[in-house]
């Protein structure tokens, strides 16, 4: 198997990535990873850091895109260690997928422009899991791809995600549930009402609606909305749990007493701070483009980045595409609906 | 000032319900609550209780709306305690403001059917305050009252929101942001990106687009949404932070040497859950209808009826809705446009 990462994308790149690739490849013998970047930076940190370059390959990329730059003229430009590795995706048969922790819009633009999505299917999606209550996972698709949608995209997110959840998850048929502001089936604006009609026909197990604050509680297994609303939910959920972090650090802070009490909590907050870390599940695939592709965190390091290829390594073993092709081209609910 | 409670709403009540209303007369000397509801069940707890029935009114109200009724339907019902409440706030001009803790929705549809809206403003919106890092509030707005929105009903949020937060915070030109999937003014899905345009020419602080991690970061005081995604944003934040929480409590019950050290934490920890505690705000103001609408939480105690009725108290001393009638007289951006 083969895997194309980009060595210049994210803020540790590229010696974490670089470290990262090697642990990877150590770990799945089977495994040949292409680094594309700036060889000279990396043939440099390989022989400095005396890596082994077993089953490395790298491939030149003078360039890189900006975390801020225009996604889809950042993407057309020649030389960039994102750019090379997506045209190594696309013309190397034996690739199975790209990993990237760079730009999110270029990847996306990357995978649409370039790589183009498997027949039948409307739109692709980024799809994370999260933790969950119950210590399960749950599958938030889509996080971000699609920030204007229609019914019939959530219908083929349903499919993808009940797919995906079951072939990396091994659950037969996993609950999938339709983001609303109520569980009602009354409930939601014009797309979730809309919507919920769809996933109802499906060959899905569809539970219904669920609200917001349910989403990590892990009765459900994936959670499907539009990518604008998925990326508020993400980052809410984010952004609260680093908030409550923050208010015990300080309120523990603010006495001695509390202080000295924190010592006997160190093993407990290790391991809440490891329940709640996103980082632990690599990052998100973008599922169905006609080649796997994992959007990892801009703040990646090598062990994120081994997850990250532990995903890929199992989506591409699971034959992911191949089902997403079979399923869609069976499914009564297509693009022309 | 006469305020008038729906004693029949809410999972406490009428017991916490009665204990929070006579509370906040001793509170505010001025102030006279209307309570609707089964009379006799209401007398019989102020009788049993031994409370003072001073500047208290009961209304009788033989029915109550339940927590699952259809909205539009529940709020036409006869002798509801909730209907009679807004019976009352629309019939008594020296009534002010109306709190309820029962159905949001028939709440909504109370003040959409029965007291309507100021002139010029095209929807009303749900607006909690929320617990930010730096220990201010943000004023989230809409919450849940319209899940679909048109750019000209978010620029009336935000210019309610502005104008709301800088009379009940005292802060002068409150920065107002709009939710976004990214900070950058290209990014939104459509209805973002066209209301960014309209906040844009408002007569308030716009500072642009803010990510949903930064809802509760303190940067900004007013964040403006329509009400699908405010609701899926503040149920993000509060089922994050409950897990956050209990993942703590199951950490700490896990060996004996952290239950030890928890011991000590005791007060860090009860600090924490004051912060994080959204009830302390009282509720969640109906801003734009002809009268003051508070909706309190289901599970609202005396305390947290008291804090609604704070801010009621304040709104009206305040004259919340005639500076609102100002400025939309004065908006050039209108419901015409």
């Amino acid at each position: 198997m083969k895997i194309v990462i980009d060595a210049f994308g994210g803020d540790y790149s590229p010696g974490e990535i670089i470290e990262g690739a090697v642990l990877s490849v150590k770990k799945y013998s089977d495994l040949t990873i292409i680094l594309t970047g700036k060889l000279g930076e990396i043939d440099k940190y390989f022989t400095t850091h005396k890596l082994s370059r077993e089953r490395i390959e790298i491939v030149d990329a003078p360039d890189v895109i900006d975390a801020n730059e225009a996604p889809t003229t950042a993407i057309k430009r020649e030389g960039t260690s994102l750019g090379e590795a997506f045209n190594i995706l696309k013309v190397d048969s034996s690739v199975d997928a790209l990993i990237s922790c760079g730009n999110t819009g270029a990847i996306l633009a990357g995978g649409f422009l370039k790589i183009g999505r498997i027949k039948g299917i409307s739109r692709p999606a980024l799809a994370p899991f999260l933790p969950t209550k119950k210590g399960t996972n749950v599958l938030l698709i889509d996080c971000g791809a699609n920030a204007d949608c229609k019914p019939i995209n959530l219908a083929h997110f349903a499919v993808m995600g009940s797919i995906y959840y079951s072939e990396i998850k091994g659950v037969e048929r996993p609950k999938v549930a339709l983001l609303s502001n109520g569980t009602e089936e009354h409930k939601g604006n014009e797309l979730v009402k809309e919507a919920y009609k769809l996933l109802e026909k499906l060959p899905i197990n569809f539970v219904g609606n669920i609200e917001a604050r349910d989403i990590i509680s892990g009765d459900v297994d994936v959670v499907v909305t539009d990518g604008f609303t998925g990326n508020v939910a993400l980052k809410s959920i984010e952004g609260a749990v680093k908030l409550a972090m923050n208010e015990i650090k300080t309120a523990i802070k603010s006495s001695a007493v509390s202080m000295f009490g924190a010592l006997f909590l160190k093993g407990a907050f290790k391991k809440v701070k490891s329940t709640m870390d996103y980082k632990k599940y690599g990052g998100s695939p973008f599922l169905g483009t006609k080649k796997l592709i994992i959007k990892s965190h801009g703040d990646t390091k090598r062990e994120t980045l081994c997850f990250a290829v532990d995903l890929a390594y199992d989506s591409a073993k699971l034959n992911i595409n191949s089902k997403f092709q079979e399923a869609f081209s069976k499914l009564e609910i297509s693009e022309e609906t």
